[in-house]
């Protein structure tokens, strides 16, 4: 049968499951990516799985998120991923090296593999015919020590392209455009797949920008086809080796279909708050903006900091706008010093910083209280740049950098000169110098792993045993959140590596001394209510309270992420047969636990007793492989028994 | 009688006092100089005192101390700072344009002129012929009112140079000798002042390393002759026409004297954790390091980046160091880029940053717990680097380059090709687009000041009455350091230009409840043992104490600068003439002092009665001018009242 991109990168992949929408596929993983942000966790949870090498073809760790270092916390980060990439055979990118999903599509991308990253802009890579998915620490953890992704196999949206792009209209309008008419939910369950005549106007690094965006959209990923563009950018990379022809079946089929005409374009803008807010810049023209800013994994193309040098060249930044400069890539920055364009843009007066993610994830580059910002970053969420009262716009670059020119929100139609288009160049500057491979195996053993005072080996839990007394030190109600349960923020997302004192914030909002409380008695039980654990998908939500002794959470119902992440650190979720349960149990209750195994082996109820002989019914909904999990103690154990 | 260049300039700005060493003397301010971090302050002080227009012939706002955007706060300062350059007739230097030492010696240094500056390292500007001098922010704003310096008349201690460099040795190593010999205390009351043949060795931007860092010798100022060398510089930014020379008469005389034969120097290090702490770089060569750090005021100049890339031509940082390099100017970034030198910085895995301060005030850049950190800045005392564990060593660019090329300290004597000796060029690129000229007076005139919601106009104080009643809200002990009246750190500095939020900060680690019961109270005293206010010259100390409502302070005696700091914000500082009154005050007394304006002008007894009829005999020490200034409510009051 004719198979469009999307449904050969996962047949090809597939060790389980069957290929219908909505049904759990597994996928064999073939590149992992991390960045520093979640890479310290992952890290931890290889040495805790005491894995001795990644078992992927290509893993790699990118430092490009934390690159302000107002103390030791950061760059001790740093030497630890570093000490742990030689230890576990890891490709590491060092500090300043660029942004993760350039480097990668530069360095790793390769047509017909699976990529998955601790990253949600993770998906870019599928510019180059890569099936390429972002994901939660723990589940690349796993994928690095070779085990398959589970996942539900998504529909395919395609979206032909016609048309040729008019001047001043780049790939940012394009994403902008599918989030115009599909909104940031338009693509959830979807791997959205471009074809057609249209694709001969998008290099392959324009490709990146849309395919990047498709997390905005929703999306499980987004592919484009390897063709001849990719075969040229390869080879630009000097690795025209590792180029493979991966296009659509002609009559293959597409579960839902849309059809860009790209000549109708225009420039396009997503005012704040959300990447689906978008309109004609013409709409918004006039207003006065703080901030225009260029780079990030949302336009991270040699072309997209050379048509900003072009429009720049011979002009200066209006004076009430800072014209921040982020590269996206060491390499990148290179040969746009050699092609006498990085000059330029100093001289235009753009602040130039480290490559990296920088104001993209809140790091640096807030704009003023109230005033615009206009970004090639992906997202616009209220306080997301830093500044709580912030107003920030998504555009294109030669949106930011004619708004850059004129002092106010300016559609690049209306400036007064011809647009200065650029390609990508054939022969750009490729350096991996600040890229190290992982070493031999036999010196990777010798590698010990270089440990800052905040940096704490993940602790050691026990597996679920058959009994146990469980006093309740908590009750809540519904819809407790991830963020209720362990807050983030700037106190507190310091001691994303070290456990046990990020453990002492648990639940600190709703009860400030349920921490202490738990660490002084261990194993407890939390009572929760409907929705319990919505909202982000942190994992420390899940195994901090575990730190802290909690067993058990009986609740009323669950949000999906938060379920799965309490089974995989190895607490038990259960919920009430009978809601009204709820109501009975008090906080500083005493239940007794018993008959575990067998109970949740026959899938029968599980047995809690209170204290004055009642008895409270309660259930499960996991797979056996997840019992296994929790019997096991959670999945670093169940991993690191089967090893 | 033949005079030297220190005596010169101020024999020439003189226009109070006599030039005896010791004896004060006032002198007239030509230029000033502000950066972020204290100038929005100074900003608040000028429209409390209703200024107008500054009366200098230049003033010049830097912002280069806080680039990173966590949140609004500092790019808010940054407006509110243009707005206020824009109203008072001031030249705003955006955010990234440069270090305002850089950039001012470059645009606006003129042999021959005065220059006050809030910021230690001012001095830097007497490479090139001018009394270049550091204060605190008060008596720079007062200075841009017009107001003269007053000042100590300093000793004059000469230096004389001869020889030549040898290779591998540069200018921060002359002042790393100066250090070595005369340690941090040698300059105190005194200027620095070289002459001699070896001049010839040192173009204009060297001159600016061994001036700026005259400050961690605790000298007043630091002076060089403006000579050829200065005019060729000169030239070398369009201003050929501003020199003037400005040379040592044969025969004059110093204070004190000292001479270097430059070609007997070696490659120098100062050592954690004080700039004096200098050795032979070959005696802590060997030492694994985590980060080379090249740039900052104190090795500002082309050269010092062009030795570096020369340096790095062709090969790679060692993968465990942290290359930083911090640009001192836009333009001499640009000027970098031309010559192709930035491009090979970048190939060598360099980080580049923003042109400004940034770590050396321990704004990023913090290197990883308990590491060599390498670095050209002026300064290394503990914890200033944001690491509190830190372990950083101040060296010359080639020390730091040698060392980040071979992973270890390293003499850059032992490397293993030439040194690639590189002059200052006579073309560098200067472009002004990022320095704005003031407005003309009419424009000036409608500006309003930009203020974010974390900014507030200082408050409004009123003069010393003559008499009224004072309860005692807080008693101390001997030795109050000022950060224990108005703590620094990273909770409190953020509210720098918001005294009524600062103001809760008052005292809080000695009293937490001093702040409200203060402000719910009103006018107050408080009592003070021995050496009240030592330690930092913070003025925040003052004020803040005074907007809660302090009007009196009595205590056994004081140090200077806190009670100068008190006059200048209208706070009488009152000494007992009876040391055992302060056992018989208790905190809560209640006192009432009459006939005030009297006493201060007679110089008599100031009368202080208590609730149960006692009367305690307090002194003051103050002249008549500081008696104006706080029957006035403070210095600023007086300015304004004065316009």
């Amino acid at each position: 049968m004719a198979q469009n991109v999307a449904q050969k990168l996962i047949e090809s992949h597939l060790v389980d499951g069957e290929m219908t929408p909505g049904k759990e596929i597994a996928l064999k993983i073939d590149q992992t990516l991390t960045q520093d942000a979640t890479g310290t966790l992952v890290m931890l949870e290889l040495e805790a799985m005491k894995l001795d090498r990644v078992k992927t073809e290509i893993s790699a760790q990118y430092v490009d998120h934390n690159l302000i270092q107002e103390d030791h916390k950061n760059p001790d980060d740093h030497l630890f991923l570093q000490s742990a990439c030689e230890r576990f055979g890891v490709y590491y990118s060092r500090p300043g090296n660029g942004i993760s999903h350039a480097v990668h599509m530069e360095r790793f991308g390769r047509p017909g593999k699976t990529l998955l990253g601790s990253d949600s802009h993770t998906p870019a890579a599928g510019s180059m015919g890569m099936l390429a998915i972002g994901a939660g620490g723990l589940e690349v953890a796993l994928a690095m020590a070779g085990e398959p992704l589970y996942t539900k196999m998504p529909k395919v949206f395609g979206i032909k392209l016609t048309g040729k792009l008019p001047d001043w209209v780049s790939a940012k309008d394009v994403v902008l455009e599918m989030l115009r008419r599909h909104g940031v939910s338009g693509g959830v369950g979807k791997v959205i797949e471009y074809y057609g005549p249209g694709l001969a106007e998008l290099e392959a690094m324009d490709r990146h920008v849309i395919a990047n965006m498709g997390a905005e959209l929703g999306a499980t990923t987004t592919v484009f086809p390897a063709d001849d563009e990719i075969q040229r950018f390869l080879k630009s990379q000097d690795r025209g080796d590792e180029y493979e022809e991966l296009v659509a079946d002609e009559g293959c089929e597409y579960d839902e279909h849309d059809e860009i005409d790209l000549s109708t374009l225009v420039p396009l803008i997503a005012k704040p708050t959300s990447p689906g807010n978008v309109v004609p810049v013409e709409e918004v023209a006039g207003d006065e903006l703080y901030q225009a800013y260029i780079g990030s994994s949302a336009n991270p193309g040699y072309r997209d900091f050379a048509v900003a040098a072009e429009m720049m060249r011979g002009r200066t930044a209006s004076k009430h706008v800072s014209f921040d400069v982020n590269p996206s890539s060491r390499a990148m920055l290179q040969t746009l010093a050699r092609d006498d364009r990085l000059g330029v843009l100093i001289g235009s007066g753009a602040r130039i910083h480290q490559a990296g993610c920088n104001g993209c994830i809140g790091m640096g580059q807030a704009p003023a209280h109230g005033r615009n910002s206009l970004r090639t970053t992906p997202r616009n969420f209220p306080g997301r740049s830093g500044t709580k009262e912030d107003s920030v716009f998504l555009c294109s670059p030669e949106t930011a950098v004619a708004s850059a020119l004129m002092g106010k929100i300016t559609d690049p139609r209306t400036l007064d000169f011809d647009y200065p288009k650029v390609s990508n160049p054939d022969d750009p500057i490729v350096n991996e110098d600040m890229l190290e491979p992982p070493l031999d195996i036999e010196k990777a053993r010798k590698v010990e792993l270089v440990k800052g005072p905040n940096i704490a080996s993940l602790p050691d839990f026990e597996g679920l045993p058959d009994e146990f007394d469980l006093p309740v030190l908590l009750k809540v109600g519904d819809d407790i959140s991830t963020d209720e349960i362990m807050r983030a923020g700037a106190e507190v997302l310091p001691f994303r590596s070290n456990i046990p004192e990020i453990a002492k914030f648990v639940y600190d909002g709703v009860d400030a001394e349920y921490p202490d409380r738990a660490k002084d008695t261990g194993d407890h039980a939390i009572i929760g209510g409907s929705n319990y654990g919505q909202g982000s998908s942190r994992e420390h939500a899940a195994i901090a309270p575990r730190y802290l002794g909690l067993r058990v959470v009986i609740a009323k119902d669950y949000a999906r992420i938060h379920w799965q992440n309490l089974v995989n650190f190895g607490i038990l979720p259960l919920t009430f047969d009978n809601a009204d349960d709820h109501d009975q149990l008090k906080q500083g209750a005493k239940l007794r636990v018993s008959g575990l195994h067998e109970a949740l082996e026959a899938g029968t109820d599980i047995k809690v007793e209170t204290e004055d002989g009642g008895r409270i019914a309660c259930k499960h909904a996991l797979s056996s492989r997840q019992i296994e999990i929790l019997l096991a103690g959670g999945l670093i154990n169940w991993m690191r028994d089967k090893a």
